[in-house]
């Protein structure tokens, strides 16, 4: 199974006034790191400046290809899907849906759009001329006491939630897979589990006439750690070393 | 439907040597903005600092009730379950899972785990001795090509995947019934493992001049079990008789 994110050039991400340089070049970062390369940027206060340079780290590349335009309406001319980001109800309602909503949507196209997702300014967010433009508006869940998203950070969880859809899973079965080593059979399981109980009764540490609950609770213990045959192995190795060590053996 | 915010009390962030304070600030931000609260820094480089300050805006009641500590394992000493952030594979695979498994697992347990969430230094991470002294590592998906998130964005995207799972499914804590007992704290598990490792030199069942992954292997197997405080006192009772029955004692 192969991942889509090649989709993801499809995308721009539009920053409309931007006030503060290294909002930009935290934007930049953001969307590198979600496989984003795609920045516009309309009529920002400063830029270049060398506090967005700083924040970009590593993602000059997107900082240095970004388009600077001086309206909204050039900005997004040539796109096929609009989509704005608000964090208040607007007296005007819209379609709106959430970022994870909206990235399962935009990934379930039969092709990727050519999409803008648009952020205003970070003190007061679009205008309700800009939001007009857009197809949809998209909200982030934030606290419902302090919604004050720093403007890199939203653009950063909405690229995240983006990448994740093109993502697919086969990664993480292959990250668990290496993750233990082959599994123990539960006649292994077993095995060792019958070896700590006549170990427990060698040391005298239960008293097998009134067992209570001690066997169920330390067998539900190693079986909700599923245990691998190395493990298996380590386990019964210490059990025969404390054999041994009782009978006065090397 | 009410939602379950609450429980985000329950989770605090970790920042172990934090370079730059305008990340500690970002990251209090970050924090407030999905109803998180609890900020947790080990030895930052500069704190209090101006740049934290400004970087955190509004939350700056986040930034004044962060704990200062020198080590991490003062930091985690009381939580129930402590979770690394990482970028990298390393050279021990443990159980890993990506955020947003995290935040649904989170939100399943039957009451909310005091859960620690800790996150590296800018530059090179968390060390291979932190990472050992989590339950589980949780992973971003990034860009393979540009894996570079910053901290405070990392921290944003964890808090995010949390604060949606209180707010979309508000149900799930009540949902599951309890299966274990009080879950152990990470002092009371790693007092377990410095005893079954003295118990492992006793009867010479490793060899301290060369443990290979022994201890390492014992250690991630125990931490994925996530034990209870019984079942704590059960093993170190085991371990207790076995010391005696060598010893010769009754």
């Amino acid at each position: 199974m192969e991942n889509n994110l090649a989709a993801l050039d499809s995308i721009a991400i539009v920053l409309v006034n931007p006030q503060f340089p290294g909002n930009i070049g935290a934007t930049a970062r953001a969307l590198k790191t979600m496989g984003l390369s795609r920045l516009i940027l309309v009529g920002p206060k400063a830029f270049p400046h060398r506090e967005a340079t700083w924040r970009a780290t590593n993602a000059q590349d997107v900082l240095e290809s970004a388009i600077v335009v001086d309206d909204l309406q050039a900005a997004i001319a040539d796109f096929e899907w609009v989509i704005g980001t608000s964090s208040r109800a607007r007296s005007l309602p819209w379609p709106t849906m959430s970022v994870a909503d909206f990235a399962n949507m935009w990934s379930s196209e039969s092709t990727p759009q050519k999409t803008a997702i648009i952020f205003g300014r970070e003190d007061s967010g679009l205008s309700n001329e800009a939001l007009q433009m857009c197809h949809h508006h998209i909200v982030i869940p934030t606290n419902p006491d302090y919604a004050s998203l720093n403007l890199a950070s939203a653009v950063q969880i909405i690229c995240y939630e983006l990448f994740k859809t093109c993502e697919l899973k086969p990664k993480q079965f292959e990250a668990s897979k290496t993750l233990l080593d082959e599994p123990a059979t539960i006649q292994e399981v077993q095995g060792f589990l019958s070896h700590l109980e006549r170990t427990m009764l060698e040391i005298e540490f239960y008293n097998p006439k009134n067992p209570g609950r001690l066997l169920s609770r330390v067998q539900r213990l190693f079986m909700r750690a599923k245990l691998d045959k190395m493990e298996v192995n380590i386990l019964r190795g210490i059990l025969k070393q404390v054999h041994h060590k009782i009978r006065g053996e090397s």
